[in-house]
């Protein structure tokens, strides 16, 4: 395993106006904070095929990784992460302690992952991590799974929670959504409700790609960039086309960008235009 | 038309170990140096859609692009991109001259670009860029159509030049290619032959996907990266897959990476990975 050392002063000056704080806390008081971060290759991909785990970064730029983690009260990854890489999603920034770990969520609407015997968990067993939270759709259970799922409040899984949100409906009006949807502001609002007042969104593709398209609920975005690139076939990040007046148009836009040389990879932070 | 201005000591320092030099053009003797560069989205797209010319570069990015046209001999692109584009591929840094600007060839195996209503050769005309040089593949014309081409050394075309490389012909003997198909050694030699010692590679998608992975033939790499997404379906710089022992591995590598922020894109240097 890569060691994670401390950043430099620079690093962190150059990171700081992207980090959560009490000012963008309090700007938008329904939701945590957003960070929205990934790492990816010049082609754009974040791993050389679905399930094949893809190592980007280098030595620095996962050591932001770590320092973002520190600097954040949760992190989400999708169902599809858990699945194919069964990520740690601890913090092992140096003097880190259980407190100032981030809480793992894992959006899994039809409880399709295993959490019982996932890293996450165990780390959480072993104390090196606080344990994950998985979030599932409520539409897509009947009350006696609930009840089997959630005793007294407690999970049925030890070292984990088991989150039901409102499936199956959108802020959005005009768009009739699955039962396994969920809507991102729903789901914002009821974790800003338990406590989370910033999160880091690390993935996937899915996510992500759905995620550059909300700038109205994302406040940073940090994408580390690896020298290297996977070919075609890979796991790619490129939201989806956007036409104005019969014309394609960028499907998304950064401003107040940044960019850091971090070893061989650099760092880009900026904020989705809106 | 962006101003095309002066760049920063400390961007052309930035560029300098990237750059054709006394001690590149030697250790290569018997081909051009060749730096490939392009300008692309963070999802690797280097245009919205085939034929839609896409504004990626910054100003300054676009200045950088005009001071290293102003330090290489040639300028190369694809047929598919002078159809698309209509570019100028001339140089407009401040105190350029006609003799410092660099000579444009564009790679069109069976002559099915209109270089007569070109901008190329509408520059050349008003001395505003040299005149153009064609690339043809010789194993598609009759003894009769190379006549009608040229005429005693001269072009059909005033202001252009039309260039016969042997085509159909790989210096890979293990490959079999298509008589349009000219092996890249065999046109750099050419090109050397005629005097032409630094060339810049500057598109589109199928010459930059097939070259990335000549590292052999390539010494320089520099990338524009504007941080904008253009989102599904756009033209792609992605290399084709490589599988190695059954498992899919990055498909090309960058070494002795240094990046920049120019405005508010980047830049990229670096030397493809043997
Ligand atoms: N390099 C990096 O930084 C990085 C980081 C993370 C992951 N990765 C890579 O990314 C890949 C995984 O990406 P992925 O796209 O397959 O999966 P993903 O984005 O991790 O998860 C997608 C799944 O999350 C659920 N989901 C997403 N939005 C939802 C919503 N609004 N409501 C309810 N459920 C929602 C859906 O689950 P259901 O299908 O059950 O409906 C969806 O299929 C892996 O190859 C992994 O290695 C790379
Ligand atoms: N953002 C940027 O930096 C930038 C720069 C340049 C271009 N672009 C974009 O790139 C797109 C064009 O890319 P493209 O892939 O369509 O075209 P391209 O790469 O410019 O040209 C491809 C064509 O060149 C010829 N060719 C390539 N390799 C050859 C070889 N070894 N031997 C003989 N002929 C060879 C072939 O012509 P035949 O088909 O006749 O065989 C091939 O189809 C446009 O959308 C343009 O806007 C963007």
């Amino acid at each position: 395993m890569t060691e994670i050392s401390e950043l430099p002063d620079a690093a962190k000056d150059f990171l700081l106006p992207y980090l959560p704080s009490r000012d963008t806390i309090l700007a938008a008081p329904n939701r945590p904070h957003i960070t929205l971060t990934y790492a990816c290759s010049l082609d754009s991909m974040i791993s050389l095929a679905p399930g094949v785990r893809t190592t980007l970064s280098g030595p620095e730029t996962k050591s932001m990784t770590h320092y973002l983690r520190l600097k954040h009260d949760a992190i989400l990854v999708g169902v599809g992460t858990a699945i194919a890489d069964d990520p740690s999603l601890n913090c092992r920034y140096p003097g880190v302690s259980r407190d100032t770990q981030p809480r793992p969520f894992i959006l899994d609407p039809s409880a399709r992952w295993n959490v019982a015997d996932s890293k996450v968990r165990r780390l959480a067993s072993e104390r090196e991590g606080k344990s994950p939270s998985v979030i599932h759709s409520d539409a897509l259970f009947s009350e006696e799974q609930l009840d089997a799922m959630t005793s007294e409040g407690e999970s049925d899984v030890p070292n984990a929670e088991r989150v039901f949100v409102r499936g199956g409906h959108s802020t959005d009006s005009s768009v009739t959504v699955q039962p396994r949807h969920i809507d991102w502001l729903d789901l914002l609002r009821v974790l800003k409700r338990r406590g989370v007042n910033s999160m880091m969104i690390e993935g996937g593709a899915t996510i992500i790609n759905d995620l550059l398209q909300h700038p109205d609920l994302v406040d940073s975005v940090i994408i580390t960039i690896a020298p290297t690139w996977l070919g075609q076939g890979g796991v790619t990040i490129s939201p989806s086309p956007q036409v104005k007046n019969g014309e394609r148009v960028n499907a998304a836009n950064l401003h107040q960008t940044s960019w850091r040389q971090f070893g061989s990879d650099a760092v880009l932070c900026g904020r989705l235009t809106r």
